[in-house]
């Protein structure tokens, strides 16, 4: 079948109805997201936690080794409630862990994220064309600044009202990102803790209900996942754990040495890393700070607090204080290369699908 | 495409890769199992609750309206730990909720569930072919049992592991159960709590891994989904929140109507009904229970000490005591009659993959 004549591959000008997630934090790689577009999918940066500069020299760095479109990811803008109480309580909690890394006291204030404004401005001032968010949709003046410059627009939804808000608001696709997913849940509406919805049970309620197109992400990991999304009334597969062992992927060796022996009920939904829901594989961090899920201060307060831990915990190589974020697929990851992946999940999807 | 000839349908008799989940306590009459059989799927009976002679009422009754294969379900034997502190505690819990519904003390010892033994008999004496298992695996000589006569068994699986074992004890076929399944998670190897894994992303695994035939269950609502079970890998699809709202079925009125306002984020796992993880909607018992579940007694003693409190809800119609049992899938119910809908999923499926 000729998939490179839908309504979402037309509009994002790509040949494959396959989305490489983006995953904040090092996976993505400018080398990752030219090798996807070049392999006729959609590469995307994940751009959340980067500021204007960092965002400038990777977008010249893919460009540099693709003239396909490929898309920048940024963060909706977060207002964490100030809690000084929770912020103190935090501190105290991780005590242990900063003595046994051997690290200092945190900065008081905890540094937060880049300023999302000037974010924009430098992924539209590079000529970024597709824009996609999580975390909630930005304001109807910056979706303008997007759309007037002729770019799309992409956001994230965990349930219907979600999607509804996102299509209303005017972006241009939805991701449906179901409980399978790796990484932070993209929601931004209601308890992510009871919002957990399987990607087989959302997609074709949100294909019920949108006008506009339709991305299933959450637990795919193949042809075959790529064809149930299809089957399930999405145009298109975002995919972003089957893509993080790929030798392009800058995943840290010791997470993709972890997700290679993992196992599907490996992964936990856990605040502890960030302030937000995410999913990542069981480790002794997650484990130990469970008790405190409920009081953890607010993202992006708790990944401030926790930068240095899982930095230096990065730089040892140590994955009991590493956020290894991984969805339920992760037994189906393959270390070979995206545009090897790519080939391979395309030729199942069109032996499922039909020519 | 001729269904009627893959691994799942030869073996099972049937024309369509349906099979209507055993739904016990209720749902499934022999007036639904007969319906759907006779529309070319798999009827089930949930005969997990009832005892020998009620197996053999209802199983006459089936026949008495079908002459195609159908299933019955039963529960694999249950090995609570008795702890008479937590029966104390929890009866404790539940003592104001019997005043409220004007019941008296509960039995003690409360009663348990009918000998898995007999109940087997009276399925085979009864010379039912298809007999279908949750909460684990029986032994070996009830397996023989089966398959000296002839029939074939199918055991519910929810992660690879208790897929594993069920295909090394010699079942024919597994059910894969992902976490958007409404009712009782079905496993029988590990924390219930933490290994929800979601039907994309368990099925194709399981697939991998399994010699025999494969059905995907869970947040499967229409022809979209069963052709997404069978993108996936799996040879058909388990459906039960599908048909709960069907004339046929014996939900309760008040349940069928909850249903129809349901949202794809109102259900939640809860021990508080039976002391086994089991998705249902949201009501007031679950969420009041909410801080007991960690403690509450294993199955099927908590289930034991609330059939009256359920019993006595279901009569007065009070939503807010019922176990109303619904898988993610619930905005998509509709309660139009068995073979309808299965004809409907049908002409879905075949304009998905194809004639």
């Amino acid at each position: 079948m000729n998939w490179s004549d839908t309504a979402l591959t037309r509009q994002l000008r790509i040949r494959h109805p396959i989305i490489q997630a983006p995953m904040a934090g090092g996976p993505t790689t400018p080398e990752l997201v030219a090798a996807v577009s070049n392999a006729g999918a959609l590469g995307s940066l994940g751009a959340g936690i980067l500021d204007p500069e960092e965002i400038r020299v990777a977008v010249a760095e893919i460009r540099a080794l693709t003239d396909r479109p490929f898309a920048v990811n940024l963060f909706a803008p977060s207002r964490p409630r100030e809690n000084k109480e929770r912020m103190d309580r935090a501190n105290a909690r991780l005590a242990p862990y900063r003595i046994e890394l051997d690290l200092p006291a945190p900065p008081n204030p905890p540094g937060g994220l880049p300023d999302f404004g000037e974010q924009l401005s430098a992924v539209l001032d590079e000529g970024v064309e597709i824009v996609s968010f999580t975390f909630g949709v930005p304001g109807s003046a910056e979706l303008e600044q997007i759309t007037q410059r002729g770019g799309i627009t992409l956001g994230t939804a965990t349930h219907l009202l979600e999607a509804i808000v996102l299509e209303e608001c005017g972006v241009d696709m939805v991701v449906a990102q179901g409980m399978e997913a790796g990484g932070h849940r993209g929601g931004f509406l209601g308890d992510a803790a009871t919002t957990q919805v399987g990607t087989l049970a959302l997609v074709p309620l949100l294909a019920d209900h949108l006008h506009i197109p339709l991305v299933a992400a959450g637990g795919i990991m193949d042809g075959r996942g790529i064809a149930a999304a299809l089957a399930l009334g999405a145009c298109g597969a975002q995919m972003g754990t089957a893509f993080l062992a790929c030798p392009e992927s800058g995943a840290h060796p010791a997470h993709k040495e972890a997700l290679r022996h993992a196992t599907e009920t490996d992964t936990r939904l856990t605040r502890a890393f960030s302030g937000r829901h995410a999913r990542g594989l069981k480790n002794r961090f997650i484990q130990e700070m469970k008790d405190a899920e409920d009081w953890l201060p607010d993202f992006p307060l708790q990944q401030a607090l926790t930068a240095d831990i899982r930095a230096t915990a990065a730089r040892a190589g140590r994955t009991d204080f590493m956020a290894l974020w991984a969805g339920q697929g992760c037994p189906l990851v393959s270390d070979r290369p995206a545009a090897e992946l790519i080939e391979r999940w395309m030729a199942q999807l069109n032996s499922i699908l039909g020519p």
